[in-house]
Order: structure tokens, then sequence, then C-alpha cells
């Protein structure tokens, strides 16, 4: 058995370690909103209720209205899906058989869905302290079909703004070649570079958005892409009917009103993300600089971060490790954002730790 | 515009024929238990805000577990889905450019599915006064990879108990054919001949299942396929991670102990039925005997049954049309069985069709 990869299932970690799990749990794995989900959602939880007999609404008519006059984006250019992660999938069963490039070390969903479309995977490694150079992009685009870019990238934190993803799409369309940019964690930025709108100037581009992580909806399952309608229509006719429940179409109508509650979480994510990165320098780890609600560390004094990781299991604070990151190679702890009150206990942990070791 | 096909959004079916929708609709198109959703799931609904925030279990762990039991079925042989129509999605992926039989006239989306996958569709008519014929049937399956078949089908209500389903799997294995049968509604038969292990005996067998409709929940989309493990694997891996939504899973675990509520259902759906079939022959309506919670009517004293799901609609009484089941061509309405003064609501307004027309 190989060591859980996902966040956001402490107890398979904890069984995999044999370890016993305490009660208190914080789960520094998993990057949804540490402000928890937004007031007006829990308030008209029980309205909700009556949304469960009912089969959903299979044209999503309303959400996608809503969706539309937000991003001011015609519906013909949107496509809902059950979670970000149906709709890598459906990409990548659209690429089956294609050659498909790996932006890493980066979210594992995409590689690991287009292995099972057999795609011919290659990779294109962008270090945490590097940046992206644009001629190695292109030559290692002249040969793809497609590139997958997570844009703030899980699990670095770095962030491409939009002149340089726009060179990245130009250098793309020049040889024929999708770019699908995951946008997952784009509202967590206090200076998004607002981009989406190049998917009208440059037909290979697909971007990827998902509710869940800003409106901590993750149970619920709600993304959506943005790009030409030509290609909506040779996606979506593969979607299985029904496939956004009836809580998620009714909850993401909700949180897309919820504007003031974004730009709450953008202010507080970059104080508790500077805070926190202090405090962690001050204890001699080295911390990448992040744009979002997650930040990747490393130890200066160690190459090994095992110990550590376990050590903040036993104490119930589970970190994600970066074993299966290529080019991170478990030398990376990933830490998300949390509250105020949990980002203190991690960093008592970690004096504690620096005491004992 | 061509008339929508799916019940369960009777506001698409009002803008069709540009009538406004009236404040009380009774939507006897949805084939969902008129009792509602279990007493123990709405009295936990407030309970399950708690799931919202985070990721679904990835491996639905404890929802399995409990299927497996109630079952009597070992997990290895069980894949759960986004609603049965997901399911429906990927068996039809799995066939893609094969040839599959649809055993006709039954529930759309088989066909659709397999059509967007580019299968060699081939039909097998039977109609509701008809039986299966196995002479026939085997003629019909020869040159088939495999075949469709809905029992208790959607929409004539009839069903094909264990021993003849048995000689329909034979038939099947012995030209290395898939017999796909979906049982969504199997919960409401009450004298329900259990055919679930032929899927050991087999391996050519798959059972779909649904607990939308047997609970009400189609807004939270949940649903299960039976077979054998080593056609699990190669299906499993197609499917997104999280596919099954946090409030389906903790939803489909209290509902599958609520045995008792299943028992009750059974007993009214099988007084109701019978209670309309009669009084509806008296207004010379030819009734199909049905084995489950809907059933097909026919006008002795006209073909064209459109006038009559007009002016119920005007009403607000929202009939299945047939329009688009090969064999019914518009002949027949279906009709779900509702709760007592529903029915009754239907029944009052048919006699005053009878009194005009």
């Amino acid at each position: 058995m190989s060591l859980p990869s996902h966040g956001s299932n402490p107890t398979y970690l904890y069984d995999y370690y044999n370890l016993n799990k305490p009660n208190q749990v914080i789960d520094f794995s998993v990057n949804t909103n540490p402000l928890g989900i937004p007031n007006e959602l829990v308030n008209n939880w029980s309205n909700l209720l009556e949304k469960v007999a009912d089969y959903p609404d299979p044209h999503n008519t309303n959400l996608l209205e809503r969706l539309s006059n937000k991003l001011q984006i015609n519906q013909s250019h949107l496509l809902l899906g059950n979670g970000a992660a149906e709709l890598i999938s459906l990409i990548a069963f659209y690429l089956r058989k294609k050659s498909v490039l790996m932006i890493q070390p980066t979210f594992s969903e995409y590689e690991q869905m287009c292995k099972v479309h057999d795609c011919e995977i290659s990779y294109f490694t962008v270090l945490p302290e590097e940046s992206i150079n644009l001629k190695k992009f292109e030559t290692a685009v002249k040969t793809q079909d497609a590139v997958f870019f997570c844009n703030p990238n899980n699990p670095t934190g770095k962030y491409v703004k939009k002149d340089q993803l726009e060179k990245m799409a130009r250098i793309c369309l020049k040889y024929n070649c999708l770019l699908i940019v995951d946008e997952a964690f784009y509202d967590f930025l206090i200076d998004y570079d607002d981009s989406i709108d190049l998917h009208k100037k440059y037909s290979n581009l697909i971007f990827l958005r998902s509710l869940t992580k800003i409106y901590a909806i993750a149970g619920l399952r709600l993304g959506y892409l943005v790009t030409q309608p030509s290609l909506i229509l040779k996606l979506e006719k593969y979607l299985s009917h029904w496939h956004i429940n009836a809580i998620a179409d009714a909850a993401g109508q909700i949180c897309l009103k919820e504007n003031q509650f974004v730009r709450d979480t953008q202010t507080f994510i970059l104080k508790e993300r500077e805070y926190m990165a202090k405090a962690l320098k001050e204890l001699a780890f080295e911390v990448i600089p992040s744009s979002v609600n997650y930040y990747l560390i490393r130890d200066d004094l160690t190459t090994n971060l095992h110990p550590l990781f376990v050590y903040l299991l036993k104490k119930g604070l589970v970190l994600r490790h970066t074993v299966n990151f290529p080019g991170l190679d478990g030398k990376w702890l990933r830490i998300a954002v949390k509250t105020k009150q949990e980002n203190k206990v991690l960093l008592e942990a970690l004096k504690q730790w620096r005491k004992e070791t």
C-alpha cells in the first residue's frame, strides 16, 4: 500500500501509519476556505431539503444564468461539472490517446485521468524556486496535443499573470495545442489578474474553475469550465444526465452572490499567510512565496521531512506530504492557511519540534 | 424544438406549449416514491450540513459497507454512481463502437448514451401487450455485444421474473453478449423475485439499481451496479474522483436502513395502482397491468392522446407523453402512482374530460 496521496481524508493516512487518529484533528492538507461555508448557505440549509425529492434541473438554467452574469460570459461558453474533477475526467477522455504535457509539480489528477485514457504523458518541470522559461516551454510544447497548467499552481502556490499566460497560449496555438488552465484557486488571490477573456482570443484555451474551495462546499461538488462554444458542444454530450445534484445547483446560486465573503477571504488569507511565513522563517523553515491559501515549506536543517510529518500527525496536525509530486519528492510539505487559532496551534507544534530535535 | 422527453421538469414542457404554468402542479411524470423522503432523512437533514465543507470520502467506505451488508454481496461486486445515469454513461462508454440491442419501448437514456459513444444500435420491440419471445430474442442477440433490458420496464411497468431472466442471461452468454438489467424500480415490487445473485453464475450480467426512486432522493443522485469484480475494476477507473457527493453518501447510509418504509411503500403502491386501474377502466381507458409505481393508459375511444395531454397540462396535471418511446408513439400516457389525494384529483379531471368530449 502506498502513502495515500490525496488530502481530505486523514483517516486513510492514520490507517496507513497504523496510528490512532486523535479526537481532535486539524487538517492542513485541505485547501478549502478557512472561513468556512458562507452564512447565507448555512442559514438556507433547511430550505434546501425541498430540493432533495425532485430531479435536478437537467439544464441548470438558473445557476448558469447567475454564473454567466457574474462572469459576464455568455452561457454558450460555460460548462458545469460535478466538481472540477468531473471536467478533468471529461477533458482527459476528450484527449484520449493524445500527447499531453504536464507542467509539474502539480495536481496529480490531470495525469492520473489522462493515463486512464491512454494519453502519452510528458513533463515540463518548474521547481518551486523557478519561473517558466518560455523558450524551453515552446520546445516542450511543439510535439504536444495539450498542456495542463494549474494557475495559481497546486501545490506551489505560484501564480502566472495574464501577459505571461497569453504568451503561453500563443505558443500553444502555434502548435495547435490545447492549453488547459486550472484556476481552482483564483478566488483566493487578492490581486487576481483577470485572464478568462483570453479564451475568446485563443481558441485553444480552456479555463477550469471550482466553487468548492472558495465557498467551502467540497462535499457538494461544483465546478465549471470556460472555453469556446464549439468545444463545449463536443464535450457536454458525454456528460450524464442530472450530473449536477440539486443541492450543489441551489448552493451554487446562493454562493455566487457572496462577493463580500470572497473579498473578506482574500484579505484574511493574505494576512495569515504573511504572518505564518514570517514566523516559519524565524524557525528556519524555507517558505515558497505563495499567492493563495496554501504554501510549501522546506526545512533548512534537513531534507528528510518525514519524521516531522509523522510527529505532527501524532499531534493531530495533518499536513500534505509531497512524496507523489515529482520535483518535490517529499522534501517539501504543503500547508493550508487555516483559521488564526489553528495556524497558531501549528506554529506552537513546530516550535516544540525545534526544541525536541 | 422537440417535445421535451424527460419528465421531472414540467417548466420546460409548459414553455414548449407556451402555456402559463399553474401555481399548483402535480407531476405524474415523475416516478419517485409518492410517500416522499423517509422521515429519518428529513429529521437528520440539519446534521448533514456538517458534510458540506469537507471532501466526500473518495472510497465511500461506510456507504459501501452498509450496501454490501444489506444485499449480502461482497463490496468487490459493487460500484456506486452519481445516480444510475452516471453508470449508464459509463457502460455506454465501455461499449463504445460496439453493437447494442435495446429491448424497447424503454428508458431512452440507454440509447442516447450508447449513440454518444458511437455504438451501433438495434432494437427488439416488445409491445405493452406482448411478452418476450425467447426464440426471437436469441435471433436478435446473436450478433450483439450487449443488450439493455429494463426490468421492471420503464415505461410499461412489466416485470420478468427470475427464471425467465436466467434464460435470457443464458442465451446472451452463449453469444458472449453482455446483459445489462436495469432494476431501478425493483424496490416498488411487492413480490420481487430476487434475481441479483444470477450475476455470480452469469459473468455477462450487470444489474443497475437506483436509490433515488424508492427513497425520493432524485435531487441527490445515487445509484449502483452489481457485476463480477473483474468488470468493476475495468469500469471504476474511468469515474472521476469524489463523484458521489457527501450528502448523497450520508443520505444513502440513512435510507438503506429504512426497510419498513420500503414495505409500506410496496403495500401503498399496490393498493393505489389497483384502485386507479379499476376506476380508469370504468372511464374506458385501457390500463397495462403494471408491477410498479407507474402504468400506461390508452384511450379506448381515440388513438390521439395529445388533446388529453394538453387538457391535463392546463389543469396543472403533468402526465408523461410517450412520443419518443418507439412502439408507443404517443398513443399511450404514463402515469405515476402518487398520493391518494393526488390520484383522486387526476381521476376527477379524467371524468371531467369524458364529460366535455
